[in-house]
């Protein structure tokens, strides 16, 4: 009964369950810069139009179809798709299909996806409340605080030991999100909090299989539900979060809890979420964008002799397959990925389909890729020299790819990728009107048109 | 990237997902002794009559109204309530009941309360599947034997570190349950263990809180989804319990994987399953039972002049309020449990409520009880001497209360206490069938009768 553990238990913990339902539940609406709301119609944008392009997914046509055992009450949609679900069952599937790519934003100090669990949670449950826009961008901000400084606590030691981070973090990040739009009091949220603390979702040995997507979906419901069973009296413990038996200090040894209470309500973590331009791991981003760089000077396929990349070493641990046989495998080939920059500009999920990666011109010009590791190099860099069948050769040097902090993508640029994800699920015009709709959510006095307009419309006049 | 983490990984464990899913999908139906089958009858009886007996609790009040906002369809029964709820819900709803009180049953080695999270997904998906009794008790052996094995591989180190045992090992012993139940082949059923392996339930900082309870219930219904999800091809990783960076490994650092292998198949760790006789912590129960075989000895609370109790230091540590105020204080109270006792030969939620603890006639008595710590006496014994008016002593050694695996409750004292938790529910007479058709329930053609039995019947016949 007695017995030491591993870790000596910190029994001076702040109040930080307490701190952050004050927090949630009192912060004046829209009381934030322009840069972070800002910021937080960015998030919503590129979640929305991930989980609108995995709508047809295989991982999402399981999940539904086990969802559909339980004859759900039509309440809420699923992205990019007709069937209406109960609202904590459309968090679990939007949740999923939002991660399915691998495409939708990160929270770079944590690696957390934040905005899966969180908006995931939100869109179902604003949708089914008739709650407005406004409302639905303040809960997102703030449940993306909560989860995201809550990573930044626990951070890196709680990844390190196994723990997908995005699942872990985020069933309280919905719950706090959800704590807000149903108007909870301080007292209520507390318990919210409390009752989502018991169900952090997710270990990386799932990366590969469907259920790591999974673990944004499950965070989804899970925070969902802790928000309604809190409104409905359920109760938790008050330092659920931060006691020597609470969530952070059972699944994390570190536990910086100024991470927490230092700048919260003054600086917001949604503004050092970025977005990936590219369908997939973060080390081949460089050179993706440097062949990019190179076919935007006018250099084409064909004129290349030999491309020689100087890379970091991690790149080639990580990414360093010659030779891809299919779309999976292809992401995790640097030789790839530069084959689909210099050809089409970009490296969304249909370049790596595996239609392409089998291409004979895909494959003829992967194998001029020549990669070797450099020292001097960042992660975050590379060096390309391509030498041109005439003789030339051009240089380029890219320091911060695309989509990092340094170099975000546009708002054009987030309008680009959401179309190559929708516009094979809803069509050009609808995801047109989407994507309009989404940039001005803020606005909206409810989520009507956009729910309608992110579901396949029948032929038939609704 | 390659940071070190506290805690050396284990690359070379056995693949204990898989040889947990072969026996589980694999294992011949009944093929166990007699004792095992009466061991899973014992603790479904125990199990449903905590269920039935919590019904009406607020805990139960306050979940139901969570999951009505959903609008579930009317799949399967919340115990001891009229309503019904789609499948996955009422295994939340029916977990939650079963472990209210604290009643149910113990897994001594682990601290386990395994019938929670199995009973409670088992029970629903069988009654919506319309499913055989027999193939309901064969995977309660089954999912029992995955939790309880999992769990002693992680003691103590997974408690000690914070993890409420009973839903972080639940959640796969669900799945394994249900996936039996469905059928699953070998591959779903370590896909429906995989995918539980990412949804370990529960902290230690909520006991004392509605969140307890929601531990085995939460447990229920993520294990339910799981092979719900894998019966419709949702993929998670085939090593996800056991891998470095699965979930075993990054919830306990303590993983003796022999405990999961040895035995597997030839011994059940349903028969060290155990029942409570009193309704409050086990550090109490000798000295009540001592205080039960005074009062069955002929002596009453008025004869008392004092009572001299020698116990283990838990006893006064963990149950040393000396003068409760109401019942959940009481459940931390040796002195009200021995007057309990004394009084009333038993000590189950009733004799905890708020009436009686403040009765006077009790409140005198407890204040007669005079505990003393003594080293040489174990945690599962108790030495009494009864001072009576009269001048007379009378002296009650107990060596392990009844409830122990030396000294286990019989079958009809687990009837009895079925009827003390049922009887206020549903009638004396319901309680009665119910008690009998779940005593041969594994014979049942399908669980239809239980049911009904189990729910309040309403004045029209049905």
């Amino acid at each position: 009964m007695a017995r030491n553990t591993q870790v000596p238990a910190d029994h001076h913990a702040p109040p930080i369950t307490r701190l952050l339902a004050e927090f949630v539940a009192t912060y004046p609406s829209r009381g934030w810069s322009d840069e972070v709301d800002h910021a937080a119609h960015r998030t919503f944008l590129n979640w929305l139009g991930c989980a609108v392009g995995a709508a047809n997914h295989e991982s999402v046509q399981a999940a539904l179809a086990a969802v559909q055992m339980l004859e759900p009450a039509p309440q809420a949609s699923i992205l990019g798709r007709s069937e209406k679900v109960d609202m904590a069952s459309a968090a679990l599937i939007n949740g999923i299909s939002s991660h399915t790519f691998d495409f939708d934003d990160t929270h770079l100090k944590t690696i957390i996806h934040p905005a899966g669990p969180v908006a995931s949670a939100l869109l179902a449950l604003a949708e089914y409340k008739g709650a407005s826009g406004r409302s639905l961008i303040d809960a997102l901000v703030l449940g993306i605080d909560v989860s995201c400084r809550i990573g930044n606590a626990m951070y890196p030691d709680h990844y390190d030991r196994g723990w997908h981070i995005t699942g872990s973090t985020g069933t309280v990040g919905a719950a706090a999100g959800c704590a807000r739009l149903l108007g909870l009091n301080v007292d209520q949220t507390a318990m919210a909090l409390g009752i989502a603390a018991s169900q952090p979702v997710g270990v990386r040995e799932q990366f590969g299989s469907m259920t790591k997507p999974f673990h944004p979906g499950g965070a989804a419901r899970a925070g969902l539900m802790s928000a309604l069973l809190a409104q409905q009296g359920f109760t938790a413990s008050p330092r659920a979060l931060e006691a020597p038996r609470g969530m952070m200090q059972t699944i994390s040894t570190k536990n910086d809890w100024s991470e927490i209470t230092e700048g919260l309500g003054k600086t917001f973590e949604i503004v050092l979420n970025t977005f990936k331009p590219f369908a997939c791991g973060i080390v081949i981003h460089p050179s993706i964008d440097g062949c990019a760089q190179l076919r935007a000077q006018g250099i084409a396929p064909e004129q290349i002799a030999t491309l020689e990349l100087k890379v970091h070493s991690l790149v080639l641990e990580l990414t360093g397959k010659k030779e891809p046989v299919d779309g999976l495998q292809a992401k995790f080939s640097v030789y790839h990925g530069c084959a689909a920059g210099l050809t089409f500009g970009q490296a969304t999920e249909e370049e790596f389909s595996d239609e392409v990666v089998t291409r004979p011109d895909m494959v003829a010009l992967r194998r001029k890729v020549h990669a070797t590791v450099d020292d001097t190099i960042e992660e975050s860099a590379v060096e390309l020299t391509a030498k041109l069948i005439d003789g030339r050769q051009v240089h380029v040097r890219v320091e911060h790819a695309i989509g990092s902090i340094q170099n975000p993508m546009t708002d054009a640029q987030l309008d680009g990728k959401f179309q190559g994800l929708s516009d094979p699920v809803l069509g050009p015009q609808q995801t047109h009107d989407l994507i309009q709709s989404a940039w001005v959510i803020g606005d909206a006095s409810d989520l009507r048109d956009l729910t309608r307009l992110a579901t396949p419309m029948s032929s038939s006049s609704r």
